[in-house]
């Protein structure tokens, strides 16, 4: 067996999934370009089924990033995959979506556990067999590369599970991932069950066995390793480790673990770990998602010494606590980059040093606004660039524009915000309304001009770097009052009030706040009526 | 072998060592209070040596929460521990500060590893050996009940620490403590270390075996599990995972997993899982130490299902997805407790319920507060409660007080901030200031009255809860711009600067950044000049 292991993102489907994660098709594409970089094996665009956003959103990144020429460089492009459930309907939307791709690949999924069988499917083991059998193969007359998932199988007999993936691999599928769906396994199990399959289905020696993890039990990296260690070449993983629930395995961390640990994996990935920590950050910064301090590899808190302290005779000493350098996963000390000063030209080679593909009407732009900030706040770092970049370019089609704004608060009561919006329309509305704070009141005078009842369900600020006169960065996540547009969960069977996020950054944070509700009321407005397109996305847990 | 598991929490003491999460010592006895609630086993409630300040709030915390009558109920109240070096004058400090306890503890430790002994310690094999022996021998002069731990023993040979062990046995030893310190091995590993202690070390048989992880790798959790499958009937943990870099196994996640696979690991704990996120959010709330939406059992994603939902018939569906039930953690539905028609008596029986113990003057207060914030807010929830007294009680005494403020902002640029504020000695000064932003106008000018040159390295903002005219959280951690004070680090014998939190609750999120600032700015003072005592504190890991 060999020694690599392939490193499988689902940042863009299984990750995005998790609670106002929502991205934007530019976003998305994006995250993609940053995988790439990253140097990930296989790229899970999305669920092509589940809107025709999503099937275009998919397509864009099978065409722009999995083309060999799409990513710049000589090197083989990653595998772009999507997801199906396990329906003609499905597996053709899928197809549609990932065929312009250099290598595209289909997956999907049926679950084989007795619960899911008796509960959600309400089909019998041979039913599930014989649709297995007839996807697979359906998959496979259109794509070479096929991978499939029986869902739940850490709660699924095993007996039956060689079975299904014995026939799955005998209809063609060339990659069968084990997924324990709802985190419950524990790491002597999963890797017991992991050694089994290996051992009893018959012809799974030609095909990659891949490993699927969640943490609802905080076990996600240990059953992943588990796996790995057992026989599994591939692991299923996102960016910061988001996910729906508790999340999926974190990609970070499993790498870094066959890293710090090769002594005892013996395995390899084909990941540059230096990229990690702005992957972090991209990933964060779109979804709203935030890092605690205490997470491993990439929160703030996580290593014990600054990058960049090399003394002299204190590396070794630095060993006594320190098992990994914070420059191995890209944790670079915080460079002045850019000042006030700084001119167009090492603005934009910041720009393409940071991996940023920007069109040179999108470099006027951004140059602008860096001017502005650099006026305000004197010295520029990579966060700041890298906030700005997401504020500016990758925001929904935008319906209405923050065209002004004025605030008057503080302990005397009464805080007051004045609102001024460009509509679709070009025209401009103006509105004020008082608050129990300077946000809510800001909030109140867009609702009073944009007229879509929602419920803010999530609202956070931080400072994008250190220093009194920080960017801050704020998030929000709201869903429409009258529960519409909703995703349709096929786990539960049920359809569930979509919701979205919004990013603003600003030094202002009364600013910062206000873009980032019109960012997310935009969101709300073009879901609810897409260019008169009705929309009902899906959403799918393997 | 006997199938309970003693719970040590170690959140006020290697929690506490998070950078910025220095809690006050109102706080530290508040978390203490919520410990007794939750059922932990054994509170390590500080390092009494670091400083005077640390020893008098674990001889508080042994006081008011250790002694049989302090902790209101019949129950036997949990073992009081503080953690000394391997040396008398430590091992002394902490006997002063926790011998008021009915059940007293003292925990010391020496490190074992090759690369700890060469490089910190300066010590060979057989100095530690004899240190050892003297200084668990003198613990136990002191106090019945005594644990050592050896420092970085997933690093250490194996044969060495069954010698140093079987003499800390001898010696009087009661629990020993096998730490992870850097968050370096496996489970796979860390099982075989744990067992081979038990198989090895002569006289083990009469001790309790813990264990001590820490999530550098990920892998805290099943590190844990996996040590206490192999014997170890003792977990350290924290709440929320805190500590210094990727923080320490998570209590919730060692006490879920083991409840919700009860049949796979046969073990109990004494843990009321039901008062989990409420330890939790108070946790997070004193430090300031966010926990991420998908952080497993307490991340605000972690349930696929909300609360209160008991439709007939669905129960059984839902296990499709679902392996806990958030009730059992203490998620409940988001209840409308109190409005503005609340009286003073329901706002007191909520608290207690809550369980705050607060005496009849801060009742007085909390009340003039909560009908302020009632006002502003129609409906008052659990969360909003906490935070409000958060902020009412567990400030840092208080050197400035935040008389008026008042601001200006918005996109026309020259965000401006008036301060007024409160001195020590009485007297008001105001000041207004231009800035950045109105946090960064509001800072400026509270430095111009107050004169502690700092930086701000790190600033967030939280609503409590959901909705619109939500009460707004902000943490921040400022260090002093000199340097001072220092922390002296034992781990790595460097000093380093301390940091200061602070912490702001209001529903106009610039008030509440500028209580936060005024809490780290008054934290700060008193740190440099507390009663006029110099303050040398120090943190240890183990």
């Amino acid at each position: 067996m060999n020694n690599y292991i392939r490193i499988f993102d689902t940042t863009l489907r299984d990750g995005e999934q998790s609670p106002g994660a929502t991205m934007t098709s530019a976003e998305k594409l994006e995250v993609a370009r940053t995988l790439v970089r990253l140097g990930v094996d296989v790229i899970e665009a999305g669920f092509p089924a589940a809107s025709p956003d999503d099937l275009e959103a998919v397509r864009r990144i099978a065409i722009e990033v999995g083309s060999a020429r799409g990513d710049g460089t000589s090197k083989r492009p990653p595998i772009i995959c999507g997801l199906a459930r396990a329906s003609k309907n499905d597996i053709d939307k899928a197809w549609e979506a990932v065929k312009h791709a250099a290598c595209p690949r289909i997956h999907t999924f049926l679950a084989t556990s007795e619960i899911h069988m008796q509960y959600k499917l309400k089909m019998d083991r041979e039913q599930v067999l014989e649709r297995v059998i007839e996807m697979v193969s359906y998959a496979r007359s259109l794509c070479q590369d096929v991978e499939f998932s029986p869902e739940d199988a850490g709660r699924s007999d095993p007996q039956f599970l060689y079975l299904v993936l014995g026939e799955a691999i005998k209809a063609g599928a060339t990659t069968l991932n084990i997924p324990d769906t709802v985190g419950y396994i524990t790491p002597d199990e999963f890797g017991a069950l992991i050694a089994g399959i290996i051992k009893n289905t018959p012809g799974i020696e030609n095909c990659i066995v891949s490993v699927h993890c969640h943490d609802d039990l905080g076990l996600a990296t240990a059953n992943t390793l588990a796996g790995i260690q057992a026989g599994a070449r591939q692991a299923e993983v996102t960016i910061n480790g988001i996910g729906e629930r508790a999340g999926n395995t974190s990609l970070e961390e499993v790498v870094m673990a066959l890293n710090t640990r090769r002594p005892v994996f013996n395995l390899v990935t084909g990941i540059d770990t230096t990229q990690i920590m702005r992957a972090s950050r991209l990933v964060s910064n779109y979804t709203g998602i935030v890092v605690q301090p205490n997470k491993a590899i990439v929160g703030a808190n996580a290593f014990a010494h600054e990058a960049g302290i090399h003394q002299d005779g204190m590396l070794k000493h630095q060993q006594t606590y320190e098992i990994m350098r914070p420059e191995a996963v890209g944790v670079t000390q915080t460079r002045l980059v850019l000042g006030k000063h700084s001119g167009r030209h090492a603005f934009k080679a910041r720009l393409y040093e940071l991996g940023y593909a920007v069109s040179e009407t999108d470099l006027d732009k951004a140059f602008e606004r860096f001017k502005i900030l650099a006026d305000k706040k004197k010295t520029i770092t990579d966060a700041d660039l890298e906030a700005l970049v997401a504020d500016e370019f990758y925001q929904p089609s935008q319906v209405y524009t923050l065209d002004g704004l004025q605030v008057a608060c503080g302990t005397m009561g009464m805080p007051t915000a004045t609102v001024r919006l460009r509509g679709p329309d070009g025209t401009t509305q103006i509105q004020a309304a008082v608050g129990t704070g300077p946000v809510d009141a800001a909030y109140k005078a867009m609702d009073a001009i944009i007229q879509a009842p929602n419920n803010l369900l999530e609202f956070s600020v931080h400072a994008v770097t250190g220093g009194i006169d920080a960017l801050g960065e704020v998030t929000v996540r709201i869903e429409s009052k009258n529960g519409h547009p909703l995703s349709f969960d096929t786990q539960t069977e049920t359809d569930r009030t979509r919701t979205f996020g919004g990013h603003g950054a600003d030094t202002d944070i009364i600013v910062a706040s206000a873009k980032a509700y019109l960012a997310a009321l935009n969101k709300l407005l073009v879901a609810t009526h897409p260019d008169g397109q009705a929309e009902a996305p899906a959403v799918i847990t393997t």
